[in-house]
């Protein structure tokens, strides 16, 4: 496994690995790292699938907020770097800030609509840096097939969106949500739980659980605003977590539903805050 | 030389030329057809230094303003593709509306700063426009290099900002103005201007060049605004002649200049309009 800083480094030795391979097919890994098995999941599927496996690390500061925790974001490249070899990567590219983001960028690349809901609506900005960083790293690495986790959904729709768009040759692969054993979803931002706070927190996969049963149990004509509120009727019996958004939408499209109909293809997201810690969780259901 | 009108096909004619030829060169000129000998200039520079050319004519709705000329926009495919044939393109790639636009973009790539001056100011969302369909373009060709006319001088400038800051794998070429005999900027538009419209645009070069002149002669310690209000007192000598501006500005970052120094690369740029038809011309000047 090569681990690379450079960009221009970066791209001979992809464009090596192609000359060497004609018809390889490079799978890529964007991550801010601090990994758990959820990304270990995303490179098992990427190296199942492809010749050639890219993991990067960069914590991008174009998608947080200033008040978001950039700076004490979890960071542990020595441990990242055995997790990557772990799961048979290639390539791990982390590149410095100043090595992203020579000068402040003037370019921006935006998606609408969708990402003015959920984590959009909470965090502005985020998607445009989600975007542009996405869409730097896939000029860098020019993958044939990127790889991302389902529990950030509404990233997966923007950057379905923003490849769709603009004609990016890359397959977007979603991967499923990879969760503790008593059902929290995998986040590098759970180390910041406090005991207590943790426990709370399994009211996120409890009332998303419950909903989908009540929604499978009641196909069709069920109405999301009873939907929603139960769960955030769940939420609220936790003395610690704090209501961000509870929603149900369509998915990918993330438009606002009323009523749920059978062949429905919808998500029922939340963001919930326990202290400082912001922590999502999801599920997409047919109908 | 191949036709080409459906991106598929258009990524798979260029893939196998790849594969063909290891190595290739690709060349991309981008036009909006409608071709004359600016544009002829680009293919020649194109078919000199690549291998393999790939001419694309698209009249782009989204770079147009709502009370521009989309709609009347000249077009002339059985003209352009004889160009095209006798500067030695090898395709030709002419999608439709549709094909580049099956549904409205939700996204936009945006260029900030360098977008607020000259035609970005006369122009809302002009470069917007432009930015997202040739970032669109450069996805489907993957060229190594694009050529573009220096008479959009800040057009290059913003496409060269995009590439810097998207890391797109592209090299911009800057291709120098080409003139009438007379020194009018050839344009596809100029077929709109009535014989004394077209006599009275001489303005437009002659302006540039006397200013160009004054600079050259008196070199350093110059005010910029004198050299801005002697040419506007030229054009405005010509009664059909209305000024949308003149300005001189640093090339390529396109910020305000006081004086002019030694050593300085600037800009002097106009638009005029002549009845419904809107010209531009610039000087760009390393001292």
């Amino acid at each position: 496994m090569r681990t690379i800083r450079h960009i221009q480094e970066l791209r001979e030795a992809v464009r090596q690995a192609r000359r060497e391979n004609p018809g390889l097919r490079v799978g890529f890994v964007p991550t801010m790292g601090y990994l758990h098995d959820g990304h270990a999941s995303l490179m098992e599927s990427a190296r199942e699938q492809c010749g050639f496996v890219i993991l990067s690390i960069f914590v991008n500061p174009l998608q947080f907020g200033p008040n978001e925790d950039f700076s004490r974001y979890p960071r542990n490249e020595e441990r990242d770097l055995a997790v990557a070899a772990a799961a048979g990567v290639d390539i791990v590219f982390m590149p410095s800030v100043e090595e992203m983001y020579p000068q402040p960028t003037k370019t921006i690349v935006s998606v609408s609509q969708m990402t003015e809901k959920l984590c959009g609506a909470s965090r502005p900005g985020h998607f445009d840096g989600v975007a542009t960083v996405v869409s730097k790293l896939f000029q860098i690495v020019q993958p044939d097939a990127a790889y991302f986790g389902l529990k950030d959904a509404q990233q997966i729709a923007v950057i379905e969106q923003l490849v769709h768009d603009l004609n990016m040759p890359v397959e977007i692969v979603p991967c499923p949500i990879i969760r503790e054993a008593d059902g929290l979803a995998m986040s590098s931002r759970n180390v910041y739980l406090q005991p207590e706070e943790r426990e709370q927190a399994l009211v996120l996969s409890q009332s998303l659980n419950y909903a989908g049963q009540r929604i499978r149990d009641q196909r069709g004509g069920l109405d999301a605003e009873a939907v929603t509120a139960s769960v955030r009727k769940l939420i609220e019996e936790k003395p610690l977590a704090v209501i961000d958004y509870v929603e149900l939408l369509s998915y990918p499209s993330l438009e606002a539903v009323n009523r749920i109909h059978s062949g429905d293809r919808i998500i029922i997201a939340l963001a919930i805050k326990f202290g400082k810690t912001r922590l999502i969780d999801n599920m997409i259901l047919t109908l």
